[in-house]
Formats: C-alpha cells, structure tokens, sequence
C-alpha cells in the first residue's frame, strides 16, 4: 500500500463554539501528519475589529480577539474571508454557525465540494418546514442542498470550558460510517475531549436542539427559587419527553444513546449553566419579554430554547399531541415542552410550570 | 365485600429525613381514612433538648426542634421513645436510620412485628459482609433479620427540599407485589412528591447507595475548579459504572429503572447539593482529611461517600476488577470508583481523578 492521501478539514464559522473548536482540530491535525493536511482552513464571516480586518488578526495574532479572546489558535489554523476559498478542496467540512444561516451557506457551496467529501455539524437546532411546518433536521437540509454525506458531534460543551481544556466528553453521530470513525476520532479525540461514537446519528442531533427547551424550564424554576429537588426533576422529566419525542417522530432510536454525552451530560451541563437557562431566569425575576431580553442579554440574538419550543409545539400542535395522545397503547402527551412555549409566549404564568410537571405520566 | 381494615403504619426513625417524611406520611394518613388508621406511630430516639425530652417536644409542639425546626409535624403522627411499642401493630414500617443501626433496630424487633407486614426501606448506604467481604443489601440484611417483605423509596429528595413542599419525584422498588402499589402510592405521593413504582426494587436501592461515590468525585472536581462540562461527564461516567456494577453483581436490571428518579435525577441532586460533594470539595481545598472534616462538619458522622467507596473498592479487588476485567466480551473496569477511594485514602492526588476518568471505556 502507498502512502495514505492526507485529509483536508475546513471549518465553517468562527464563533465562539468554532474557534473553540478550531483549537482541538488545529492541533490534531499536526499531531496525526499521516492522516490530515497540515493547514485547516477555517471560513471567517469578514467583519472589523477597531478597524483591522478579523482574518487579518488571527492570522497574524492567532487570536479570535473577538469571540474566544485569550486562547491561542495553532497557527495552521487560517482564516479565509471567502467561503467557496475556504471549503472547496476539503474532505471533512465541520459547520459550526448559527442554523438560521445554514441555507445561505449551502446554496454559495453548492456544486463547489470535492466529492465524497463529509460534513460534521455542530449546529444545535432544526430547520423549520415553511410549508409542511414542524422541524427538519439541520443535516437533512445538508444533505438535501448539498448531497454530501453528513455526521454531527453533540455533548456537554460550554465552549469556554472547552477552550480551558477543563475534561469533557462528545458524541459524534455517523450513520453507517464505520469506516470513518477512525479519521472522525482522530480529528476530534483528545486527552481533555474525549469523543464516543454512535451510529445513531439522528438521536444526537435531536438530543442537541430539544435540550435547550428543557433548559428553559430549568431556568424559569430558578427564577421561581426553587432548589435542587425540583431541577432535578425536571431534566428528569425532560430527558423522558425527549426519549418519547424522538422515538415518535425518529423511531429506531437506541436508548442508550440517551446515556451518551449528547443526552443526559448536554442537559445537565445545559441546565446549569448556558444561556437558555439564564434568560429563562431573568424572564421570572424581571417580568420582562424574551424579545427584551435577548435585546439586553444578548445583543438581540435569539436564544435557541424558546424558538425551539415554539416549532415543537407547533408540531404537536398539528399532531393533536399537545394534550394526551394514544401511542402503541401509552398515552404521550408532552407537558413540559408545551409547557415551555406557554410561558415563553406569556399565554400562561411560570409558575404553571410545575402543575405541568405534575401531568407528565410515568412513561414506563 | 365488607370495609377494608385500615393499615397501620409506623416510622422507624426521626432524623432530618424521617422527619421530612413524617409530614408527607402523615398527611396522607388522614387524607385517606379509608385506608390508613390516622396515627403514625413515629419512633425517636430519645434525647434531651435544653433538658426537655425530644418526644415530649415533638408529640406537644409538633415540631422536631433538632432535626427539622420550622416545620409543622402533622398531630396525627406520634413520637414514641420505644421501638417496639412503636412498631408492634403497624402494617407498613418504614425504616429512616443510618444503615449502622440496622442490624441491632432489626435485632430489637424481632419477634415483635405483625405478620405479613412490610418494611419500606429510606435507607441508603449497603451493609458489609463481615466473612466473606463485599456488599450486602440493606434489605437482605432486614429480610433476613426480621422475615417480612421489604420496599425501598429512593429518588432525587434532599430532605430540606421536601420538607419545603417543593416539587420532586421518588422511585418505590418493590419486587412482585403489584398487590401492595396502590397502598405505597397513597402513602408516598402527593402533588409535589411524586411516586413512581418500578419491581426493579435491587438496582433502586444500588442506585441510591452508588450515587454517593460519584458525588465524592464531583466534589473533588469542584475543588479543582472545574466547571459545568467537567462535573456532567462525572455524573455520566458515573452513572455508567453504576449500570455496570448492578449488572455485574446483581443482573436482572432494567436499563430504564436508571432513568427514574432514583437513578439519574437523585445523582444531579446529590452532585450538586448533598454533603458528600461538599466534604470532598473541602478536601481538596483544605488539605485535610476526610476524618478531621467528619469532625469538624459532620459532627465527626461518617460521609456515606468514602465509606462506600471503601465498601466497593475491596469488592473489587476481591473480583480481580480494579484494573480491567473481561465480562461478556466486554472489557469492564472502574475506574472512576477506584479513584474515588484512593483519593480518601490519599493514596493518590485529587488531580488523578482526571487520569481515571480518561481511562472509563466507551462501554456501549
């Protein structure tokens, strides 16, 4: 056998999450010479920085002074304002940018992409269906615009911890890819981010989006003050409405993959901390509208939870599977994720968050 | 069919928890007349609180001054100093002491409990086999002890919590008695305590004794400093060496049963709150011991965490599975449980805890 052909990895976004993660596959892709292409390309949406363009600055810097200030980017690690520039002769793309923009950046890739080549999202959120409404999934859309073969890598991963190297763990979910899992783990795997595999991809992304609904209830019984009985509870209660919710509209789940770090670690790190939770407390304590508190807590960008609880009731809704609802001889119904939108949207008061809790069955 | 006879049931203990309990139980009695004989007999053992004997005080004031001040104890439970007295009749006990005092409160009773009664277990913590080294259920030793049937209530309950009617759930473990579910259920739940009934009644209580060990760990963690994706992938890891561990000794476990409340929720609660975190914390932090923190915060009472984890580690040296162990074509070890007892017993430093949990396998 002659020598391998080194992989190419390109990242899209440079957010916080992105540059975070840019710091782990810089260095991976030093690490493993055989298996990648030294340089990393990573796509930067150009903007300035007290007038210096922000490419210019981490590649010269090798600082993402705006959004992950103080951690070194390994210097293989280029930025590239032009996104076809950045991405058209990469093997694995990883896109981590916010979902409302992953349409507009499928479309300017679109007939760009080497062949075969893989995309890895690390996008946490769905694709709202405009005609049939309800949630699509982010790599469905992918695959669909971009006809690549798609993987996602979800888990417990606050991303200033991760740039901290503070131990975590991922799963990275591939659907019949056993032969990419060593190139995959190779990547991403270090001593202080541990991946697991699983071919359960489904399952990880949706563990990924409808967690941050579930954070939102944590927060409103933060601000309510109640303690760690109750919060408990409620990542309990909402790992059951997600096991149910997936299983439903994905059947062929495995319930293990509730086990792995994109489940049960992603919601409870996401119910401590996260900004899902903290908005969601501030809406208790100051009465003021998630609109007005995206606009003071953060700069006006959505904050997931509420947006995602709003498509999942809308499909509920549609579903008539808002109150109970017969399903293989149990009755489902989803309190807390109903529950979640109510508040969000003040048709009902927080505190009707725990007589919701109280309707959520015993499922098994 | 003529009326039914009213059970009777007894509390076998007064401490924080008892008597947390004690106000749920109590209530529940009078709510259902047609089922419960209205007193709960409530054993306390007798001590003086500014020279007035604690029954006294609990059976005139309805409160327990020392061990849950502020709340009020329902009238219809009644303190009694002595343990017989209290439990001869009753029909359901429900048993709330250290697992220290099992064995001569067991040996106390003997001969004295009506027949065909049940012992519902709130105990967590394991029983140690003198001879032959290992574990011992709390209720095999009462089973075996006292010939009657036994439950066990577990779940994600700091007592405080509780006693502040916040909202939160329970399991009931209770093998092969469907017949006894709707008696347990009206005794136990409420509209903010939840009961959920599972036969899986082993690995309810292993969940509720293991869970301590990892909070040592997330304890220790906390010292370190670390953060949010740290802590969750120890309660992950965790709790997958606890489904390992109940496999292995006591096979028969249903996956799902680590899912209620007992499993996952009781182990956010306890790694979040509960003191054996915070003695572990402190551990780091101080330098000390864990013996001279038993003094100076425990009133020099033992942790359950260390003392489990000792429990467990000599089991599993016994057992050959300290280091890694073949089991069904799957190589099992534990590390994080081994690392948790040789950080007590300082033979190790806390920072190593990261090492071990790095060793954890992917075990799916």
């Amino acid at each position: 056998m002659g020598p391998k052909t080194p992989v190419k990895v390109a990242l899209v976004g440079s957010g916080n999450w992105g540059t975070a993660i840019s710091l782990i596959v810089g260095k991976n892709a030093t690490k493993y010479v055989d298996d990648f292409y030294p340089e990393v390309r990573m796509w930067v949406y150009e903007e300035l920085v007290n007038g210096i363009k922000l490419t210019e600055i981490i590649n010269i810097q090798h600082e993402n002074v705006k959004y992950l200030p103080g951690r070194r980017i390994p210097p293989n690690v280029v930025a590239i304002p032009d996104l076809v520039t950045a991405c058209k002769d990469s093997d694995i793309l990883i896109f981590v940018i916010p979902h409302q923009f992953v349409e507009n950046v499928c479309n300017q890739l679109k007939g760009h992409l080497k062949e075969g080549c893989l995309v890895v999202s690390l996008i946490k959120g769905f694709m709202v269906q405009k005609k049939k409404g309800g949630i699509r999934l982010v790599t469905e859309e992918i695959r669909d615009l971009l006809n690549v073969d798609t993987a996602v890598l979800m888990g417990a991963n606050l991303a200033q911890e991760v740039a901290n190297e503070d131990f975590c763990e991922a799963t990275i979910g591939c659907k019949n890819e056993g032969n990419r899992w060593s190139i995959l783990q190779k990547l991403f795997d270090t001593d202080n981010f541990k991946v697991t595999l699983t071919e359960d991809a489904s399952t990880v992304e949706l563990c990924g989006g409808l967690k941050n609904i579930v954070a939102c209830a944590a927060g409103f019984a933060d601000g309510l003050g109640y303690g760690n009985n109750t919060k408990s509870a409620i990542i309990r209660l909402g790992l059951m409405e997600i096991t149910v919710f997936v299983e439903l509209f994905y059947h062929g789940s495995n319930i293990r993959t509730f086990f792995e770090s994109c489940g049960v670690a992603d919601l409870i790190a996401t119910c401590s901390a996260g900004r899902n939770r903290k908005i969601c407390e501030a809406f208790v304590k100051t009465g003021k509208s998630i609109k007005q508190l995206e606009q003071e807590m953060l700069n006006g960008q959505s904050a997931q939870g509420p947006m995602t609880a709003e498509e999942i009731y809308l499909m509920l809704k549609k579903h008539n599977m808002v109150t109970r609802y017969l399903f293989l001889q149990m009755t489902v119904s989803f309190p807390l994720f109903s529950a979640v939108h109510q508040i969000c949207q003040q048709q009902i008061s927080p505190d009707c968050l725990i007589r919701s809790l109280r309707e959520c069955d015993p499922l098994y």
